[in-house]
């Protein structure tokens, strides 16, 4: 008997064509790969297919474009506008130019490769906003947060910035996005509303991502939280996922134990609220350690706390990250690093 | 003057043929977006592009598959094997058999749109490990954890799955790795050695990502951190992000506040290690809340904490995520869930 021969790359690429699909395993990465369960020749084979990473290299970002057909505009909003779109197998130069989408008499149509987006004319904001952000690690220690952060965002807050958040709670603007009110107006303070998050399509349930917004205003942040609002803490947790497991979707479709629920420090608004995910949601930036914040483990952390009922998240050490646009970074943070003054209240 | 007529489909569509690209602001989502300024006639425009996700529907699968062209093989071992491949224009029927890589005259073969790996025969295990897995919260509270969970971890260290451990620590394997050994056999017990991560190509800056093993063999994870050991992290903490700034890129590349240090709960192994990444990796599962806990937070905790020095974290709740797959949902928590009876040292 001879050894048998080494598989060829031609042979290895044969293999493909011959795949037959029995059914899809998993989808990952927001969906850009797709793990697949099907045979060749009759013995079973495990396809995964993923979407490549774009390349950076300016020749070859413009000869992709060039080589971009069937770009169908789905809709437009003043200067932006957005596109799906495929690639040619053709050679850039005849590419080049539009072909319109009814020129796609291909499967192409059907499975669009591309998501496009265009803003034109564009800002100099909107360059700023869509270039690399670098981010830095910040210790926010107990004195820099009272010296400094806490009264910026006393000042954020006089300077009316929550006003659309006093909207929502009083009932004068978003109640169809209104999900549920819980225990409003309770005298244990314990009140809540459900709103589903922007990023959120509404419909996909393993995507579900819901803030709870706090009825009670004294609760700026995460640095607000005391020993004495662990009891709080802990009934409200309770009711925002008996909540989300009940009034979003028809009962059964998430258990309580897919319920995750998390604070951001820094929050984008200083009104206390809290991220309720399904806990096979992809992970992001949303819910990375230097910003996110277990409430669970928060509320263990009041409780193993030393000191009386008045003790608190205001006297810990912060770790966390900030991009370097952000004033806290700017005019905090950054000017501590390099030893200039801070001033946040410009 | 007449009122100017809003955009048609047509006129926006003709729009981004004539985008010229001046630089790529931005690459993020795995490379799977890029966000590029350019012009339009003479006005600045800004282009978001991204790969669009996969359908799920089979139908639309398996005439994706079919549609692929170029499929180029990379690489071999055993049964799994790797590709590049492209996309057809072309009809779905006369693009199925393989067109071999010189067919690509175009700018397809520069530019691969898809990965692909094959598993071929794959097993009952391969489907398993690459099927939707799903997760569930659980809280561990001080009492389950000493019942259940720590006896887990004793056995798991009896039964020698520490071994590779052991051997890197002591010189025996994977020395070439070694980035650094730091304070190695102090008296103060500071001794680390930093490894690359697996999922780190060893060579982009701000996807570093980093292992400090601790050479002291007492901590199997965050769970045995306790009050006295407060100095010990500290300064372990600096002398990581020290070593992660000066002795893996040239000086300069990474500062310390671009350091991210955290932890694992649960950890793969039960061997006290940090991961340390660039703040400006990708965040994923890996730094998810409900499995990472940043280190200078999980210190901060400490710092706070009523009782001696062998208060510690094994008093408190901890909330994570699990697998359904993991023995300490199976065994665990799952059987929790039901009433069962629980048995980890099966």
């Amino acid at each position: 008997m001879s050894t048998p021969q080494p598989e060829t790359k031609a042979e290895a690429e044969s293999l493909v064509p011959r795949f037959k699909l029995e059914r899809v395993l998993n989808q990952d990465q927001n969906g850009r790969r797709i793990s697949l369960l099907g045979s060749i020749a009759d013995m079973p084979a495990l396809i995964t297919l993923e979407r490549a990473a774009f390349p950076t290299e300016p020749e070859l970002v413009s000869l992709l474009l060039k080589s971009l057909i069937n770009t169908t505009n789905l809709g437009a909003n003043d200067i932006y506008r957005w596109y799906l779109a495929n690639r040619s197998t053709e050679s850039s130069s005849s590419a080049t130019g539009v072909l319109s989408a009814s020129s796609a008499t291909s499967s192409l149509s059907i499975i669009p490769d591309f998501k496009l987006n265009l803003i034109y004319p564009c800002s100099a904001q909107h360059i700023r906003k869509y270039s690399a952000q670098r981010v830095r690690m910040v210790t926010e220690t107990p004195h820099i947060y009272s010296t400094h952060i806490k009264p910026y965002i006393t000042g954020q807050r006089a300077a009316g910035r929550l006003d659309w958040v006093f909207n929502i709670l009083e009932g004068r603007t978003e109640q169809e996005d209104v999900i549920a009110r819980v225990d409003w107006d309770s005298p244990s303070n314990t009140g809540f509303l459900l709103l589903p998050d922007l990023n959120w399509d509404r419909k996909t349930v393993e995507g579900m991502h819901l803030l709870a917004l706090v009825q009670r205003r004294d609760i700026w942040s995460l640095r607000d939280l005391k020993k004495k609002h662990i009891p709080w803490l802990k009934a409200m947790r309770e009711q925002i996922v008996a909540a989300a497991t009940a009034k979003v979707f028809p009962p059964g479709q998430v258990e309580a134990d897919e319920v995750k629920c998390y604070l951001h420090y820094q929050p984008t608004y200083y009104h206390l609220h809290v991220h309720v995910v399904h806990a096979m949601l992809e992970a992001g930036t949303t819910q990375s350690v230097g910003k996110a914040f277990g409430l669970g483990n928060v509320i263990a952390q009041l409780e193993g706390m030393q000191g009386d009922e008045e003790a608190g998240m205001h006297e810990v050490d912060l770790h966390y990250f900030l991009g370097e646009e952000n004033d806290l970074w700017k005019k905090c943070f950054g000017q501590l690093k390099k030893g200039g003054a801070v001033d946040l209240n410009l």
